[in-house]
């Protein structure tokens, strides 16, 4: 879209990114704040999305034998104890049940009462609630692995909120598992880490850096951190999915302990791994653009919508029997085994208008049907990955035999616009003034506008490391493991010392 | 089963209902009690019939044109304190989050600060929280109405509480609509009582009787509330589900208002309803016998568990093969729009222990397979809706083209079995020495022992109905609106006064 055209969000991304995704949210009705500090409201747009992530993250995980459970909301501060790093790392954000009761306070109002003996935190990360249970459930080898996962809502007292990014609460899912030795607790954390990669690739049309976090950035309580990094439009990461390795730091702390098959008990070795709503704000800084919404079709709450156009009472007749001969039609057919999301569209409101709404909340493809479309068989479509004057008429027939491809073909095109943008701006940076020009602005009105992803050596010292943190507000997002390239070996870009490969430095969100 | 046969749950329904209870939760491994007071932890086959239930249910409300969205855990004191009923109803029985941080406490331990200006209440039901932005989305005639579900966690400080029936949190959904008129409302409110008859009857098997709450019984802040009740095997109703009618209430306390077709702004109507992890504490009562849990099939984790059974290396491999390839061509069938959900019990315990642990989890048929099977092409099966002896063989084919209407034939049978029992323990009573004896334990250390429902009449007056209640414990479940043959007029039981119809009297959960 040239600079002169009018967009449908303003500001744009250029003139000012954070906006930009305020507004397209609300273009979108996706969410919004709510009177709750931090707290956000998902809007059905949003939730639908939610609930198209959830449901085919949940068959990969159940494909992968694990099963889902729920544990309580609440964690008695007791347990929340047990393990040091795991508690200092929460303490400083998290919700406090201290009374059950509310009474008349004699002023017509309402006083707190009813005080507990223990307070309870309202989970923040389940760790220690699902370990009590686990201690229960694991005897002996025989009971292993065991692999749960948790759909819950979480919440963390964050400072700074920004909707599906940082909010005080959100949804996510956490998976717990318990394995009898170190290996096998390592190759679930990978596996799973491979199991979000994948989804972020093939779902969210999002081209995901797998790596392993530094020491400075693990999961308080873990032995190791996996991560999946994702580039927004504004050049900045995303963390989109961890997979920690615990090591036995919590089956010590909630005794999560078996009798091995030579009789000796043991503690057992754990993992914890999630994703939460975070993936929408992912999803809408990765795709969308300055007509708002881009969503891939595999994710998307509806993947077609129909507007019907007409004047006359018999045109209206004509055109709806028409459109709704075509629904029927392809509503049996399969997008990515599910049926296909079909929306009519009928409002009495200008046409116009609503194919920009369309546009605005990122449904895949548009069809719009007049009385000329009747006349030549046709429907005239508009597709979200290109421009929105770009539509075209298409013949009946080719386009229901045309519509599975045409949705696949979308889903690759927002890939791979994703996966240039990230090739673009990632570079292989061995220069200490290089790598600072390269995360320094150019514009001081925008400190946001930056080179991008810099892939570059450190000598694995945590100095090294808080030194760029701490001039450059850019941190290492993951040592990447998704591909060799990395591992040629070369100087510290800080202290010059020898290092083994190169890591992801970025800014993040 | 005759009484002298040994079962697989002690003790049985008649010497110990409420923990037999406990006990075939405890045997199918449904779900426990944690260490946080009150909260449940529900174990994977019993989130798997949550699933169900909720996938299933989730359609119905889809169909009825409901979309799914998200609101906050919290609300606010001051949102609380809009209803004044609600509030009245709810405050003696809420978790209230006061602080936000935990800070070293100075002795190794920590102490609770950051101390909320405004206390937070954990959702007990979300009609404030969600009125809050229904007051924002809600503008025009246009607007309406407003059809949203939520499936979320909800915490109510219960006093005394019990897995699945009464627990600190529990899991549910709550439908929140909006409308521009009360006959809008009301019909909504109706509708979806009937979507949860219907789903109780067609999925959870259970023959629930509609119905209108007396005003004693109503939702705090409601105008009218409808429900469903089943009849538990003690005899006792179990209100299965509850639909709201609010009139203007909520709207009035949160500002829900439009402009209508003539530019008037007008306070909105408004409705809320839902069903919740209860269900499956029904499921239990109503269906489950002296060896354990009983499921209907339309909502078991499981449909079917095959068992191999060999001694031989050799026959362990033929066994195999030919139950997988019986696996492999029924699972492509689906019962009730879904695959068929198939389980391959190969561990290496007692085949006798294995057949006893899948008849006490409840899973419709098991499929026992042996060299002899082989050797015929045949089966063995025993199916969960008869007696754990009631074995028999059947043709492999015979098998794989009847498996579906096995399936059909026993929700039927599970839903027939339970409807018979409701019926045979219903009396209409008109005298109220004989209602007394029949609400009075013959037996005094069985006190739960009674005749069932009683139809009785009623004066529709609160005086009449709490004397019942205080001499019996007996409460009018509901008015009955699912059939025509409670409007025949009679004189209210305790009054002596004109009565319009029978109502539905019982002990209750």
């Amino acid at each position: 879209m040239s600079k002169a055209t009018k967009t449908a969000i303003t500001p744009t991304r250029q003139e000012d990114y954070p906006e930009w995704y305020q507004q397209v949210i609300k273009a979108a009705d996706l969410a919004e704040t709510s009177e709750v500090r931090g707290c956000m409201v998902i809007k059905p747009w949003g939730y639908a999305l939610w609930e198209n992530i959830q449901r085919n993250l949940d068959i990969k995980f159940k494909e992968t034998g694990h099963r889902n459970a729920y544990f309580p909301l609440f964690i008695p501060k007791s347990f929340f104890e047990k393990e040091a790093e795991h508690v200092a790392g929460f303490a400083k954000e998290c919700a406090v049940v201290t009374h059950t009761k509310l009474e008349d306070d004699g002023q017509g109002g309402l006083k707190v009462s009813g005080e507990l003996t223990e307070p309870l935190i309202v989970r923040p990360t389940s760790e220690t609630i699902i370990g009590a249970s686990f201690a229960k459930w694991v005897q002996s080898y025989r009971d292993l692995p065991l692999l749960i996962n948790q759909w819950a809502n979480i919440v963390r007292w964050e400072m700074r909120t920004r909707i599906f990014l940082r909010t005080t609460e959100f949804l996510w899912q956490e998976g717990h598992t318990v394995h009898a030795t170190y290996d096998e607790a390592m190759e679930e954390t990978i596996k799973m880490l491979g199991v979000y990669a994948d989804f972020a690739r093939e779902y969210l049309a999002l081209p995901v850096i797998k790596g392993e976090k530094t020491p400075a950035e693990r999961f308080p309580g873990a032995l190791n951190t996996y991560c999946i990094e994702a580039m927004m439009q504004d050049k900045k990461a995303l963390q989109a999915g961890t997979s920690h390795f615990l090591g036995q730091n919590f089956a010590k702390a909630s005794e999560i302990k078996f009798q091995n098959k030579d009789s000796v008990v043991e503690y057992a070795w754990t993992t914890s791994w999630g994703v939460s709503t975070r993936l929408i704000g992912a999803l809408i800084m990765a795709h969308s653009d300055d007509n708002g919404l881009v969503i891939p079709p595999k994710v998307a709450p509806e993947h077609i919508v129909f507007i019907p156009i007409y004047k006359s009472e018999e045109d209206r007749i004509a055109v709806l029997n028409f459109t709704k001969s075509i629904i029927s039609e392809i509503k049996k057919l399969r997008y990515n085994d599910e049926y296909l999301r079909i929306e009519l569209d009928d409002r009495d409101i200008n046409n116009g208008e609503k194919n920009w709404q369309w546009i605005k909340k990122g449904i895949p493809i548009r069809i719009e049907i007049g009385p000329k479309d009747l006349e030549n068989d046709s429907v005239f479509m508009g597709r979200r990955d290109k421009e929105p004057k770009d539509k075209k008429s298409e013949k009946r027939l080719d386009f229901i035999n045309n519509i599975v491809s045409i949705l696949d073909e979308i889903q690759e095109n927002i890939f791979n616009k994703a996966l240039n943008f990230q090739i673009e701006n990632t570079k292989n940076i061995d220069n200490q003034k290089e790598f600072y020009d390269f995360f320094t602005a150019k514009n001081q009105e925008k400190p946001e506008i930056h080179g991008g992803f810099a892939m570059s050596h450190w000598c694995e010292n945590e100095e090294c490391e808080t030194k760029i943190k701490d001039d450059l507000k850019v941190t290492i997002r993951c040592i990447p493991t998704s591909t060799n390239k990395e591992t040629e070996s070369g100087q510290c870009l800080i202290c010059g010392k020898t290092s083994k490969r190169r890591v992801l430095f970025g800014k993040s969100y």
